[in-house]
């Protein structure tokens, strides 16, 4: 990963550069007309003179200047009547803001060179999954905040074992899903069928209910949290989220059946929902979602700051975000809405968890084998 | 399509059958233990001794008897503590509750013949533009109420301007679509981009903001109704909903930005907006959105039922529904979550309006050519 | 697996049926008018009053009776002038030809049952490794013939070893490939890439030509197997195939570079090759190749044919067919080529390859604990 | 599209540069080590201080110095032992040869900037299809060559009729594919069926043969040009080469049943075969195979070079390639294999086809309204 190094404000090109332009909103939830459209990139402003970093960044919002000064992106719907909003459409800096696309440009292939496998998503490229085994490895270690966004095939069969795996041993900072995959989960808990096919994937007869009942019984003692306190759900992937306190964000859909009573409906309450765990997140890995993958896609940062005692700026790298699709398209489309930091994995969603398990446990051993252990205890101990 | 009739009632077995089994549900939106699940079959249920079919059909409901001794398919969720639910497994009349799952077998391959391109979804399937272009102006000519529901991607150049057209020539009984939907049409009609992509699909300075733009001016000005009444959205899909009296539901996700103001965020209030339309569908065209393609399925009824003078039950009819993507996978799935009468298009949705509506235009032409000229004019006006 | 029985020739139906009839061919590789075209099914011929099966059964090929009574499928090029060829086109046994098309459908769903997830091949099914595996284990048991066919995607990274592995440890029974599979591999053997890609998926320097050059350097030393003995391809699935005697057939086409020396550049000739080895199979794995995967699906039969001792009839099972890819697509149009039999898993081949191997390894594991360790010495040993 | 201009050989860069290497080939068919492995960009090689362009660009070739000072590129297995081939990996023209890789690069993204919309072949762009009209009109005009590659999904239903349009109208130079695409094509002539299948998709009884059977009428008369003249193919595809004297070439596979008569089945003289064309392309079109576009688009320059009389280097341009096919995928992995031109469009061959002779029928239309009638009349006239 190539290392980050902030702009030399002390340049020509910015110490030149006037102050950012705000302009107040309208009305609430409404911006003023040539408002400034944030990016999921490091972003700089400059305000009485001096080059800042907002907080919260994500693509798509506003830039809002709060009255202590502090600078934020802000969702539209969440601007107020009056709130300061930076406006321009300058990218370089200046008008005052600036945008540093190129932050984290590894090297880049020469000028016009004639090259193979020039497409950045295929199932063709080989999958490092030493590499992402060590990433998650680290991020406990480091106490990073891994956020785990999953659809539905990753509950089937052998998936949710491993998923349950990386919830019960400290990999997952949050869990950001929909109804369908915490009914799916119970379903397997409670009868042990998923979409009303049984582990080898055969069906059942009145298979095509199950997953009502499901519902209907977690409904009916009043929550997840409950069914799990009252032996309803035994095992599985909420369940390890309810016993090992890893928060997990249910947002509801119009697809949804009951739905779960955790689940969130209101698709703005469940966007605060969901943002509350990515301004944390260190990593993101999304599994077989396009919606979910999208929606997260939008709200998180391409990069990871970290305070730096002392310093002005903080330290940046990039945020890790790994997006498992059977499927180039959904791996691309994600990108295509600038979630550019993604890297594709084109695989079965059961497989690629089977897998980066594996690699999680060897490099768990490995650690061990060299006189680490103590690093590689649960963090959900 | 194979003519339908009502199973015989007067046979031993259903007149030997006993009544539907009713228990009060235990709570607000809870079911008794063992509830029947419903399909989207014709269904029919024994009480007092006489088959009946229950009102607003669909799958993975319960069978609710109200008080004045009707009978409704009622989701979970809107069922009240104390209505009597039918309970029972039996799906064969055994009970009391028949599911007519034959209703609509076509003439089936002898058994176990040899066959090739036995695949029901594939792209290699000729694909009848001149069967649904009949089926839509029938529609048209009879009253029916064709559902329309679509995804981001018929918005992006050519489509939006066919789709247009469906609307504006009295096509469409009914629009269900996403935020995303009703941002990238009026985005291209304030901008001319859809993402910001030009129509030959360049890109533009400054593009990635403004969808962002385009929702915030409608925010601004209160309403889509309001932005086409003050000549802000000047032409496109929305525009011809609010021009022609079409009604439009757009329905609220984790992934909006916004929203518009006309969208429904809270997902349980728009399926039920949804279902009000679904209830009155005699055909539904699904193009282009995996989330709303299967949420319009869950509550499709797989059959029209039009009341007959004098006659019991009504006349039942298959509800033609077809579902247009790129890839097998989504029509797949759409059957695989049950609805099986759904007809694949394996095709690019651009290409696949394109054609439909050359092939309706020489339908059109025909009839008028024949003499019946006064059945082609448009619905709208 | 349904257990098998013969058709009752003692029958009615089947004793009063008339001998099959013969027509000679008009000329070399060309049929009479009204040739029965043959099916992959178990099928049965009368001759002389007496059901027999014929020999090297394959769909699409013409029944020939040889002078010495044999009767043979034979494609229709390989047919000469004046031999006896079955016409008609009844497949009931009414004109003295049987297909016997339903001798393994397993238990169907009951007459229009409602059912979810009714699609036969989707990435949402779970996926059976450890069924897999066994089969793969008892097949080296019992000296069985697995038919390995492999696209290139299998030669990718981490694939690469999992298939030499299952060549070293007597898992394949012959190896089915084209040009590129092979040249893909010495690649990876010479230069450390595959298309120029690192086992990372990086590019490099001039990559885009490393597989030409290393084609030139097998071809400049004559073949595969003297480039394996002169220690200038080192490891790998062609130098596993060269050291432990395991059959390859490299069929050529037209994106070949090169090509190879083995490689078998006439289609004719390496059909005839391939069906060397399909007449022996008593397995099929078809992993990441459209093209290679239906050509041996058109010449292999859908079941194996074990003679029994002093019995009329060989003893009939379902040849296990095995068909990887990333997209339902390929599987679906085996199916629809005829390859009924086929069972579908859709993951990227590297993942497969992965997860296979771990499984049979936990067989072996298994079947070693129980003490029965002697099964599990290495084949090629 | 960008013009080109050639390098100023005459600067200090290129006037400096020595002359390229040659070494003599070691045996027929295989390359001296370190030769210079060719590209399908504009190439420039020095030869006695004069830097010039070598005949029949392809990549993945060898560069030809032939007797009479002639350049060439030539594939591997034909260069012949003691022909002098250069050597080098340079392409910037430090050792003799120059790639001129930045040739067609049109106007690039600014350094780093943040866009939407980046993923160059994705269904959710918009399809111009006037431009591609426009540039078939134009081709045919100047009396050009386009090149169609086809595979089988073209012969289903509609498709093959617009096919059909195509080569009657005088836009086809020459037709490439493979054995299927004339045996469906002549498979609906004969029998109305395509794998057995009608025009709407429906299974026919006994289909399953069909295709076989049409091939086995076409070898009894000898050859597909004679199955026209004797009336036995009537229509489609195959007849309208005959009939207007477009060349075809039909090239084998291992999936072959038959084969056709004209069928080339060795690989390596099909290559041959598809490069007579190839070489005089001045435009392709590859629909719907992977197969066979990468094959052309392996020996397919990425530009069209014509002399200009005068002029030392001829005029160059791009090459305009469309690649057609309903996934994401066949697309990228043509432009990985190097074919970096194409220019990808995501839908059903069937409506790419029918859209397409839509929008040349209205530009024909068009240009007839403005009085240049004379200019579209049919090639084939």
């Amino acid at each position: 990963m190539p290392t980050f190094a902030h702009p030399d404000f002390a340049s020509e090109r910015f110490a030149a550069a006037p102050d950012a332009r705000f302009v107040p909103a309208p009305a609430d939830g409404v911006l003023p007309e040539h408002f400034f459209s944030t990016t999921n990139l490091p972003t700089y402003v400059k305000v009485d003179g001096e080059w800042r970093m907002p907080r919260e960044p994500r693509m798509d919002a506003a830039l809002v200047l709060a009255p202590d000064g502090e600078l934020w992106m802000k969702e539209m719907r969440r601007v107020r009547a009056g709130e300061p909003v930076a406006i321009g459409y300058a990218e370089d800096g200046s008008e005052g803001i600036y945008v540093y696309a190129s932050a984290f440009l590894g090297d880049v292939a020469g000028e016009g060179e004639f090259k193979f496998m020039s497409t950045e998503v295929s199932r063709e490229r080989p999958i490092d999954y030493a590499h992402m085994a060590r990433l998650l490895v680290e991020e406990r270690e480091r106490g990073g905040y891994p956020v785990w966004v999953a659809g539905p095939a990753l509950v089937h069969s052998r998936a949710r074992n491993d998923m349950t795996w990386f919830v019960e041993h400290g990999f997952v900072g949050a869990l950001l899903a929909g109804n369908a995959v915490a009914v799916h989960d119970i379903e397997a808990s409670i009868f042990g069928t998923t979409l009303g096919m049984n582990s080898q994937g055969g069906g059942t007869v009145g298979g095509h209910g199950l997953h009502v009942r499901a519902i209907n019984r977690v409904r009916a003692v009043g929550s997840i949290a409950k069914a799990v306190e009252q032996g309803l759900v035994k095992d599985g992937i909420m369940h390890a989220c309810v016993v090992h306190g890893v928060p997990f964000v249910l947002t509801g859909s119009i697809r949804d059946d009951g739905p779960l009573p955790e689940v969130i409906v209101d698709a703005l309450a469940a966007q605060d929902a969901m943002k509350q765990h990515t301004v944390k997140a260190t990593m993101a890995i999304l599994v077989a979602t396009a919606l979910h993958a999208i929606a997260t896609g939008n709200m998180l940062p391409a990069f990871v700051a970290e305070p730096v005692p002392g310093e002005r700026f903080p330290a940046i790298r990039e945020l890790p975000t790994i997006c498992v699709d059977t499927s180039e398209f959904v791996v691309s489309k994600l990108k295509d809405r600038g979630t550019h930091q993604a890297f594709g994995v084109v695989t079965n969603a059961q497989d690629f968890m089977h897998i980066l398990r594996l690699y999680v446990e060897r490099e768990l051993n490995a650690r061990a084998a060299v006189g680490t252990a103590g690093q590689s205890a649960p963090a959900g101990a």
